[in-house]
């Protein structure tokens, strides 16, 4: 039988990719909507491209109100902003439902971050201990278990994977690092604000939020636990004319100086087993052969995310690039892959 | 009087924006433009765009022949590809003319280096030395002396002004440095090859020839005349879907530590000072103040680089981004403003 | 069991189109790709967004030959230019396949006409009498019955569908009409031409083509036989800088001339009743209704074709716009939709 | 002496293009910008792209205050909301200043007709006799006589400079009259709604406004005008991922039929012969030869307009094609254009 499931905050960016996905997946029926602005509309009407699916006639958006849709649904997805996620978070946890919270609110361990970071005291912080990080290729046993998905941030997906891996092997050291982020404009959600209208984002390459980004908490948190050791990284996001994708290239010092061809063989080797180790049967992470390099175009719409690595002898340093669509894989997709884990689906179920 | 002046090669990105600032030169008469492909054609009929002017129905582009271009024109540009340059300049220099080079041929010093890198013998090593390197915020004085010019590439441009200072004053190492780079699609030449048509581009973010782009055989000479040592940066280009523009990112280590507010408002001061000092007085270096960073729509169709900084406490490192349209400032209106200096005229004739 | 199934000519746009909808067509096997110029490559190869489907890394790219293909193929997918297609077709139908054929070569039914507007001699005036017009809403028991389908080009589908309706109910005139098209780049085929380098159609609106393009011939022909009249239309296409969708506004003269509010509410109602009786129960054309107008972006990589229409009582018009995607409902989405027609699969198997 | 010159409304993207040639035109001297959400700060604040220039760093917005505009300014262009434009326009002729009206206040004739339209009552229908359409090609002669010039829109520019030297001469029917446009996106104005974020314009094209847009007023008075008679056309305008540029093909019936090519080549050459006549000797109107189509890149950034035509022997009709930067030929830059007329300065100072 397949799971009744909930979007709040269905008319942003992520929620109307959830929607995407909620409706061809074969385990999932799609049972709520809700936006305080849309609310009386149906889905066919909010988002015409959806209109040709048989329940965008009848779905109609609602407000949202957690006691009914918890009555409704099993699985309620959060596609809200920080600090307001948390309150329907709270409420839908008491009365059964599972929750997988797209903001930012249970994505750190400490309160205490999070206030640094969001500059406001953390509305559950009871529940932060109880909240599993949705990056199933690092957390898969923990999400089976767990009734509360934090699901990541799309610029700390595109740099957690390649990375983790390679620092709890061992193989580059846990400073120095750079991540260098390029990130197509769907990233600032839906938001009527004059920065990303069409004639100031087109024509237009920028960085902003540096030298610290919000993300930059849950990235380094999830570092910190995969070196065993605290991790400080330089990040600069930047704006990009397209409608979707997040190019990340990332810039390590190698643990084992190589300084001839045979030892830069020897760790390409290396890194090469243990991504494949890590990612290998991996659905969604392509690890890139030969010549090629990760290309937004190639994995916008889909969950997966592009990794490649050059070694560079000229510098002794390992150059490591991702690409993955910020709203699938950085977003909504994500979040999916967390549902079907957690409720026993084939991860892959509605994400192929 | 005016001077006369010829382009050859004047149907590529860099040829045709050298046509656009030098019709509109108040101390420069456009006397010829060269293209095999077009010779015969008009300017009108080629750039339509030009067509108001009212030479461009006059002016044809002709094939290519140093000997009548040398008697017609007193200064040349060059936009050709390198290794083809050369062979022209050295004609046309015999025959009396100035030579701006717009390619890769003269602005190395080293005839190895430059084969290391462009995989072919040098055609004319013996005008290395006499070339000077045309980035007039550095060799102004050496410009004013030279008969050719070698005008930099885009990519170092972006690179050498932000960095070249920081190192002179010793603030930054000398070691260490990336830097990151994004392109607009003008940058790889109006080639007709598949890589470069809209629908490969548009919807598109990619980094590529990682890790050893030519330009960085020219960076790496200019930054190691600066610190006075050899110098091997880390460089990361990448192709973004806009026609002009290169946002560059740099990461630097601060030769001076930095562990608190004291500190850093010390370094922070350092190293405003020594931009102003080495660019306040530039007419096309931008340095932003406050919270402004650079945004290649700032500059697109200017000869302006706009450069801002932030120290990062919590790494430690400067980063420092610039922003320049990589057809202007990056190629044709840094040749024509080391034609202006060369031949006397105010620097910013026909630039502003 | 599923039908085995081959695409020749599958390294342009369309053939990439219908390798993607093939790869999860639930009833359809892809069994052989060919392609001269990537011949020995894996699908993966080509394109690496198709790397996470199974097929990817053994499925090889080969030359094309027929007597082979007919051996491993059930149904022939040919995606190649006019004049080269029919060949292709003729030994492919002797060998016994089914094929369907998106080039121009079986779509008129004169080889006269095709003469006039392709330039050169019908390759195989014999079988234009087999084949039928895969346009499904309008010959779907012709594509029943038939051995080879010539799926209809992009523009003729955008206009046809929402004009065939109207004429055969006698509510527009045949006379006087006219296309106005706008067109993704895709549209001009992966052609390595300095026209659609991303540098020449980025910021750029262009007409082309003005005012004889070749699908004139099919739509024509078409209109005539659904007004039983010779129909000549006024067709102008543009070039518009997104990858795909084509925009596509109709003006039309009412047959029945509306004075006052009565008289054009019931000329509503009819044009109303028309589309619902043809299309109603269409699942790949989507009637707006309300204030919705037709929108590229939403009905990109989909199968629908978007239609509304407006009366305007200050000129007595009828005003149609649809949007389609080029690649899909224009091109390989309306072919397979063929293929399901003629092998009896459900119509939207693979599409949705 | 150079003519003092104030913006009012000066943040909006009209605005801002009027200040982009205001800063660099030989007579005339910018001292007043307002804008009352930028009050206090600098252009150089408010519009990073003019910090180049001088004035940038000691200009300030401030709010407008028609008192002391007009102590201040000999010419003031208003780059406002219709409805609010006129009030200032008002208070300004009385203090004696020129008035430059981007908005639509004043290009109409007729008060019932403006209500019509825009939905409110004229706020000064007294003013309507005295104002002056500015479009120069049409009304030199008014424009060097008047203090208010009402300067026309973008969509109206693009059809009526093809349009009336056709219908003055009797060579098209005035009835009839389609007008096709596509708009680039800076026309929606600098507003911060969710129709014009990137993500809702790239890939995307769409008809809007459909059938009744605000500009047919203006049009189609003016059309009355040229032919003498009362015009009414179909006018749809399409939005276009471009920031700059409208396309616009018109189709017209030509007054004489020709049935052969005889009569084709006779009726070529008397429009031929009527848009020489007219424009032939205009700075600003490009008529293009053989076989170039008007292409928005070709006008972006200058204030010129191209126009082509076709005669179509299948049909009979005449197809005209025109493309201007909608921000400067189709706003601001025919504003200046006036402004240059009314005060005796070169017609194309500070426009090329």
């Amino acid at each position: 039988m397949k799971k009744k499931i909930a979007v709040i905050g269905a008319s942003g960016y992520s929620g109307e990719e959830l929607v995407r996905l909620l409706l061809h997946h074969p385990h999932a029926e799609l049972v709520a909507v809700t936006s305080r602005q849309n609310a009386g509309q149906t889905l066919a009407q909010v988002f015409p491209k959806f209109a040709s699916h048989p329940k965008s006639k009848t779905l109609r958006f609602t407000a949202p109100k957690t006691a009914l849709l918890a009555k409704q649904a099993d699985v309620v997805f959060l596609a809200l902003p920080h600090g307001v996620a948390a309150e329907y978070a709270v409420s839908l946890l008491e009365a059964g439902c599972v929750v997988i919270d797209l903001s930012a609110d249970f994505r750190l361990k400490s309160a205490e971050i999070y206030k640094e970071f969001y500059a406001h005291d953390h509305p559950a912080p009871e529940l932060l201990k109880k909240a599993v990080y949705g990056l199933p290729e690092i957390y898969r046993e923990q999400i089976k278990k767990t009734l509360l998905v934090a699901s990541p941030g799309c610029y700390p997906t595109s740099i957690l994977l390649p990375t983790i891996p390679l620092l709890k092997a061992g193989l580059v050291k846990s400073t120095g690092i750079i991540a260098d982020s390029l990130s197509g404009v769907s990233g600032a959600g839906r938001k009527a604000e004059a920065d990303y209208l069409f004639c100031e984002c087109n024509e237009s390459v920028r960085p902003y939020g540096v030298p610290k980004h919000r993300h930059l908490s849950e990235i380094e948190e999830q570092l910190s636990l995969a070196a065993d050791s605290n991790v400080t990284i330089q990040f600069t996001p930047h704006l990009i004319p397209v409608n979707r994708g997040i190019l990340t290239t990332l810039y390590f010092a190698p643990e084992k100086h190589f300084s001839n061809t045979t030892e830069m063989d020897a760790l390409n080797g290396k890194i090469s087993a243990c991504y494949a180790r890590n990612y290998g049967k991996e659905p969604f992470v392509r690890l890139l052969e030969g010549k090629a390099l990760p290309d937004t175009k190639n994995v916008a719409g889909t969950n997966v995310i592009e990794i490649a690595w050059r070694l560079d002898p000229r510098t002794g340093r390992l150059v490591v690039m991702s690409a993955e669509d910020n709203l699938v894989k950085g977003a909504s997709g994500q979040a999916v892959q967390s549902m079907n884990i957690l409720c026993g689906f084939p991860e892959t179920a509605g994400l192929v």
